[in-house]
């Protein structure tokens, strides 16, 4: 690998890059998919015994607070299962059932009653899975069906399933292996309803045999993570102990008597869920991850396989030569180096949130919930999309699964889906930064916070996109006009960011003015239908402005200076090829004149050119050795006939 | 299916729908994939043994001309084909190896003295597979490296793989089954290099057994298609009789002299490999039907898909009803029809270039070729963006192989590589359009071509655009502003068909432009790979024109008033959304102002909602009888709680 290289892995390494590091030196074996064509039942026992020597490992202990038995080190915790991410992603997916989302669970909403649980969940010796999406409850979790009744003459919770639509469905860990499922239901006392809480229900004994009363079914065969059990879970009244409940956010007492430290009941429900926003988080990184590869293949590829002479060659151009295929490869490239800065980012301010050991302000909390919904979209749509591309770049050969392109296209299909819908998270985004702005407004329902003046929001929100010094002293800093910035589009990082924040600001006060009429209106359903894809494209420009100026960021931290000026055109590629994706907006809205526009499109391949020859050094930058990536696609074939085994080595004349 | 819903299947039938009713009345587990979860090896076997049965029917006849034995029904066989891409496709393309490509080369290729293979291929007595692609050699079928030798004194041609970038690869048929290779190979003789010609080359003896000299590899499992032995073959100097060329364009006597109608040996290439055009007009019919069937999947879930409440209503609302759902999916089945009529009428002209007893002009055989590899680019990106947006739009159950959108996904991955890489294609395209009109000039060299006036190319596209009398008289007819025209964007069609043809035309001379310094430049490749881009969007303005051409003309041709009505708005959004995916272009060079593309861009969303209550009506129109969808997903669950079959009956307390 080459110094510059080096160097870029260095900047991409934030503040855990000892621990990628200390994933980096072990056996990618233990990483690795099973060889072969294995059965699903073969697939699904290599993951789990998988598992299992990855709970010998001291990352899951990473993720779990001192008062809990761990380290505390939750930044150490996902980094580790990022790396994990450039290993096969059936082993991710299933660690993340297991540690993140079912220990998520158990560790932030249970008490210190439930530690021996935790204990179980951290040795694996109670492998557990996470069943909250129903059937018919996928984006809308509010509304589950499960119920969990108290019965106050056993003291005990009945946990049922009401209808088919209630059914859990899509469980990882549930069709084989778990023994415990933290279950989302509607808690019901004497009292009355108490919206979704979770309980522990026991599926499976020791033996593996389901419990009375439990009916698990199989999801079947999928896209791929083929290693996963995903399965479904029914409940014919199962009766737990009253105990189960994970009561942190709404308790029974043993007279069944409901207490909550908060009493709003939907504010406890987002508190609630807001505690499991590791998930989210953890799914972006892992996207990031299988991103790096699919792109480290093909771009490799790109610059060994030859196909078409130039003009008085002997020898075939590069396809890496070839501006079609730049375009493909390099604009994806420079946004994954935009999504690991931000993912970096994200990552410490989870860090700095939840192992506080003050009280944190609310107000933090929701911005880290808004920022891990939306890097989440940005790092799992640019998943499904460059490995596409990546895919598509090899050819043929990258539709064969010995050069593993389709498979992490395969597995990481569902990123864009599990862990929130992302286009139900973006309207999620949408709204927080609307109501957000609307906090010093009178409460007056869900709508009525956005009854403000659109004047007011502008004010709002350029303080907010300026809270960052650097982004403001580099806004500052641009000139009107530099010439030969960016490849020649005149855009330098400060009009860059200027750009994006004036596209998000633009946006978001459009979608203000229509809600607001939401409150005259007789029907604020077609109101608000009438704004979705406004809000949604409001929330798409966040995304892109975060994530930019993430980039920025990591642009001025990097220490090296070679490192640092590629980074700087990689970030100039990024930032003119999101502006040349949406110069639809900026000329409908006169932010660019067509003559500008245009500039900017050919400064893309001024750029794509100015990168060409660092191709290799940038996705060495990401760090994933050779064994890691599990292709044939890396090194040209060497000039030699092969001796391949024939089908039937009985061969005739 | 409701009255509306059968006039639009009838629209969309065109000349052979008695031959798509012929397959809507078959038993659909003919085509379907083995249940369960096969190995590959009984995948293989099971789409063995329907290709056998689908030999029985006399589809594949159809596709051989009467002088061959066959009825020379091409347009009824390639219809049929299309049909058959609404099953298992594994057996689609292993059809379309054996019957389409070996049988095309075969056919096409070959002269009298080959009837018996042309026989043995109809009753596939003797299975076979189209050896063409190259590990080394992809898009770039002109330098092959398989060489076919003609030694004098054996009166044989000695086929060999001189080295291992010249393996014969990805070759569909070829590890499992083909006893026959069509072998694509450098024909050299004492008199030396003749280019690319086809060679029969048996592999396999009658008993299955591989043949002296010939090396047979698999390709393993790929992303899809699991059905089909992809495999790669190595030739070590094996002899086969000199009769086993396929002489038409170029033969040997019994002295090994070369003879060949066709004296330009570049012109005898492209003439040879413009014979096998039926192959990617055949790519196209299965992509299309593929992408229908996954659009009425996902469009049938998002009607009974309910999540979320509207305020003031109990019932959840159905996922159609937003929006940003809409917009996901119902431009795409707009896309869907208008590609399909564009299809349509490519096939037609299919069958009178083919089956036409005068000799075709050769203008008349190019225009073919170019529309074949338009619509080829144009269905099979479309394929691979709608059924991806189809698995999106179905969430978690999107993700699960009962609900078969992931397997349409990975069957089609390969579209856009195979029968021609889509990025080579659409330069193909962009090509031919520009020495299209450098015709008239004196020929001095590809490059020379491009010797002309941009005046001289306005007007000679201008002609071309205009030759339908329909779009004329339609553009003719379109007054400058219709208000209410097309959701409010005020335009209409003949304004929608302006535009279009604007945008190709003014791409084109850009192109043109730049082209022409290629001659005065000392680094030829430099210029071309400049106006690379230029050439690639300049070919997706042409697909997008004829594609629109092919609607409105099939629009103007429905006869049922309702079902045309439909059509027209069906049409209009195609139109719209194609102007608003493009308004960049359309704002920089002043073709719309800021004001008006955000008019277009509210039209779509006005149009989305005039079709969103005929939803279903239009994708029943697409006539899937519902048993070949394949999926759980087409009607809601009942309300009632099923019984799964547990994962382990010994169920305990």
């Amino acid at each position: 690998m080459s110094e510059l290289a080096t160097a870029l892995t260095a900047a991409l390494g934030g503040r855990w890059s000892h621990v990628r590091d200390s994933l980096r030196a072990q056996d990618p074996a233990l990483f690795a998919p099973p060889a072969g064509e294995p059965t699903t039942e073969e697939y699904r026992a290599h993951t789990t015994a998988q598992l299992a020597l990855l709970a010998e490992q001291p990352y899951a202990r990473d993720g779990v607070l001192p008062s809990q038995g761990g380290t505390g080190d939750l930044g150490a915790n996902v980094t580790a299962f990022e790396m994990l991410g450039h290993g096969d992603l059936s082993l991710w997916v299933k660690a993340g059932v297991h540690f993140g989302l079912y220990g998520g669970a158990v560790t932030n909403l249970g008490l210190p009653r439930h530690q021996r649980w935790v204990d179980a969940m951290l040795d694996l010796s109670v492998p557990g899975c996470f069943a909250m999406t129903e059937t018919g409850h996928g984006s809308n979790v509010q509304q589950l069906g499960t119920t969990a009744t108290y019965d106050a003459a056993t003291d005990e919770l009945v946990v049922h399933t009401p209808s088919v639509t209630a059914r859990k469905d899509y469980i990882g860990n549930a069709a084989r292996d778990a023994r415990m499922a933290a279950v989302f239901a509607q808690l019901v006392t004497d009292e009355g309803e108490h919206g979704v809480h979770c309980v522990l229900v026991p599926i499976r004994d020791a033996r593996g045999r389901v419990r009375r009363g439990v009916t698990i079914g199989d999801d079947g065969p999928k896209a791929g993570l083929r290693g996963v059990d995903n399965g479904r879970l029914t409940f014919d009244h199962v009766r737990v102990p009253r105990e189960n409940l994970l009561g942190r956010y709404g308790d029974l007492d043993d007279r069944g008597r409901y207490t909550s430290p908060i009493d709003n009941p939907n504010r406890r429900f987002f508190t609630m869920l807001g505690t499991l926003v590791r998930g989210r988080i953890s799914v972006a990184a892992g996207a990031g991850a299988a991103t790096r590869s699919a792109l480290a293949i093909a771009t490799r590829y790109a610059e060994h396989r030859r196909q078409f002479g130039a003009p008085g060659s002997e020898r075939e151009v590069a396809v890496l030569d070839y501006r079609v295929h730049q375009r493909k490869l390099l604009p994806a490239v420079a946004t994954s180096y935009a999504l690991a800065f931000a993912q970096n980012e994200l990552v410490e301010l989870m860090h700095e949130v939840q192992t506080s050991t003050t009280p944190v302000p609310e107000q933090q909390q929701r911005e880290l919930e808004a920022r891990a919904a939306a890097i989440k979209v940005a790092s799992t749509s640019h998943a499904t999309a460059a490995i596409q591309t990546a895919r598509e770049a090899c050819g043929g050969a990258g539709y064969l699964s010995v050069n593993r392109l389709v498979d992490l296209k395969a597995d990481t299909d569902v990123f864009t889906t599990f862990e929130g819908d992302n286009t139900v998270l973006l309207q999620l985004v949408g709204k927080g930064l609307l109501t957000e702005f609307g906090e010093g407004f009178q409460e007056l329902g869900t709508l009525g916070r956005l009854r403000f003046g659109a004047g007011v929001v502008t004010e709002a929100l350029l303080e907010r996109t300026s809270t960052k010094s650097l982004v403001r002293r580099l806004i500052a800093a641009a000139p009107s006009r530099d010439t030969d910035a960016a490849g020649g589009s005149g855009l330098g990082r400060g009009r860059q960011l200027e750009l994006f924040a004036d596209r998000e600001r633009h946006l978001l006060e459009g979608v203000a003015r229509r809600l607001q009429r939401a409150l005259r209106a007789d029907d604020q359903f077609a109101v608000f239908n009438d704004a979705q894809d406004h809000l949604v494209a409001a929330a798409r420009a966040h995304v892109d402005r975060v994530v930019l100026e993430a980039f920025a960021a990591g642009v001025e931290a990097c220490t090296d200076p070679a490192a640092r000026a590629l980074l700087g055109t990689v970030c100039d590629l990024y930032a003119l090829s999101t502006i040349e994706a949406n110069r639809g907006w900026y000329l409908e809205h006169e932010r660019l004149t067509p003559v500008h526009s245009k500039q900017v499109v050919a400064a893309v391949n001024v750029l794509c050119g100015q990168l060409r020859p660092h191709a290799r050094d940038l996705v060495d930058g990401f760090g994933i050795p050779d064994a890691w990536l599990g292709t044939e696609l890396l090194e040209p074939l060497e000039e030699t006939v092969d001796r391949e085994p024939t089908a039937d080595p009985a061969a005739v004349a």
